[in-house]
């Protein structure tokens, strides 16, 4: 019999198809052709020597004469730099100036080398120059809430191949973080515990669906996650925002993120994912209730009419055995 | 600038593009090649002929000893017929038995006539065998909350071309439907009048979304909406729940529906969709404060990692733009 599952993070309900799953083998990508890999491409905006392509650089990170990351403002911003944020209510009718940040943070200087190939220290300087850009967003005044995220492949959104991660500026909080917020700060009030630190000490307790352990971070599938191999990686410590990460943590993060993922990249062959930072925002920096994390969405099913139409999701994998498959798929490095 | 717009019944911000903007001519699909249509396919399980390829059918609507519409209970279904809605709560740890309704509704022995070539009387039996089995469903003591929904195409979920619909009665009130029956009942308690009665309202008064207009319902393009050309067809009278529509109302609906996506399919070139019916759950039946209709999402974009990260959409066309275009797409009947 199918099993529903509680999300207790986000509420929501979702439906383990325990029965009819596929096996973890069956998400393995197939690819199509041989694919060449080229390290260099002179028609890619994010490739050394292309650099016209883009509007000027926000933050190089330098390298020997040449750049390790470069940031830029995104040339196709969602929304606009310049100007203020006006607000229009008008009874149901709501508005607001599309003003903030928008920035593209491309990882590397090679084509096609996948976050899962790079060495730790490159990771190291991505999630650096992350920070730099959080702290540089969210001390916009117009700005309420910093998302970062990472497209990689058509599936995910992204028809640029070069690896590259976004950072967006939005000038109000979304009512799905602010409910997030509300959800956890009422665990809060009501048991006295962070409800994240609670979800890991459990996953930490049951070991049955962790994918990898470090110091200071547990990469894990979630036990009521919405879609096969979704997985979060958790600080072990308690901290609401992305920007209370200490140096020692940054570089602990490196490491499980890129083995992560490359357990990915080698388990599924290179699937199309996003991940993102969910983060608490600046205003609640420090609070004792939320509790900051990535969180990693291989896209290897598409959403239809029944999410859409009910908010339910049915997961075709179970998480213990996408876990387990991912802590068994060899890294090469 | 980029506009942002809110929501008012999902209570979603979304930043309409307004300067980049697509014009609607460049959502139209374009065709690999010239593809055959068949009205019969030897394997296709919803095909006359081959009913033994799925369970035996709970409704048939007969049509001189052939069927015009045939409904069974899904080969691979998310929730269980058989057995107890079951809770387990253990700390964090919440399940419940995944026991429900789960059925495929064939919408014509036709095995590629989408609704939008379809006679409005065949899409008037369709809408009738909804009812049917949406009370069916609602009658299920186990059973909270119904969904009915369409995937058509592939970027929609589906790879099954014969037209079909779905109906899963699921043993729970997801929190999506729970917060948007409380966002609707506090607008009712504040401001005594029902939120969407408002909207359509206001959609009315300004006539700059409208799609089309029929004695009983409006199909119209939300303010914020979400995604390229995704349209609401709401009934004029309120009624929370769709099983209060009537039959006068139902042979409407049947006629705006089709033509409705008759204009996506002449004007987009048959672009992949997802329609789903949102009402109340049977237990609401009747308040005043909530008031079901029919949600059409075409897929012609991709969710990326701004919005799973965020719940914050990009709408990358205009809602007044999309609803011209279809307002002057030709509809050949």
């Amino acid at each position: 019999m199918p099993e529903l599952r509680h999300n207790v993070l986000t509420r929501e309900w979702v439906i383990i198809a325990t029965e009819r799953a596929k096996r973890p083998q069956e998400f393995v990508k197939v690819r199509r052709s041989k694919e060449e890999r080229l390290s260099f491409d002179p028609k890619c905006p994010f490739c050394p020597g292309n650099e016209a392509m883009t509007p000027p650089a926000t933050l190089v990170i330098p390298d020997d004469g040449a750049w390790k990351v470069r940031v830029t403002p995104n040339k196709f911003a969602a929304l606009s730099y310049g100007g203020e944020r006006l607000r229009s209510f008008e009874g149901i009718r709501r508005t607001m100036t599309g003003v903030g940040i928008h920035e593209v943070i491309v990882e590397t200087p090679d084509h096609s080398k996948s976050t899962a190939l790079l060495e730790d220290r490159q990771v190291e300087t991505i999630l650096d120059t992350y920070l730099n850009r959080f702290n540089f967003a969210s001390a916009d005044p117009r700005v309420e809430q910093v998302t970062i995220f990472k497209n990689h492949g058509v599936a995910a959104g992204t028809s640029l191949e070069h690896p590259h991660s976004q950072i967006i500026g939005a000038p109000v909080i979304t009512s799905q973080l602010r409910d997030r917020l509300i959800n956890a700060l009422k665990h809060f009030d009501e048991y006295g515990e962070c409800i994240f630190c609670r979800v890991l000490n459990v996953e930490l307790q049951e070991q049955t669906r962790i994918v990898m352990e470090t110091e200071h971070f547990v990469s894990f599938v979630q036990f009521a996650t919405l879609t096969p191999f979704s997985m979060l990686i958790m600080p072990r410590r308690h901290m609401a925002c992305f920007s209370e990460i200490s140096d020692a943590e940054a570089a602990d993060l490196a490491h499980i993120l890129r083995r992560t993922l490359a357990k990915l990249y080698h388990g599924l062959n290179d699937p199309d994912f996003n991940y993102t930072v969910r983060t608490a925002p600046r205003e609640s920096c420090g609070v004792k209730y939320f509790h900051w994390y990535v969180s990693i969405i291989p896209r290897l099913t598409r959403v239809a009419g029944f999410e859409l139409g009910s908010g339910m999701f049915i997961n075709t994998s179970l998480p213990e055995e996408d876990a387990a498959f991912l802590r068994a798929a060899a890294v090469h490095a």
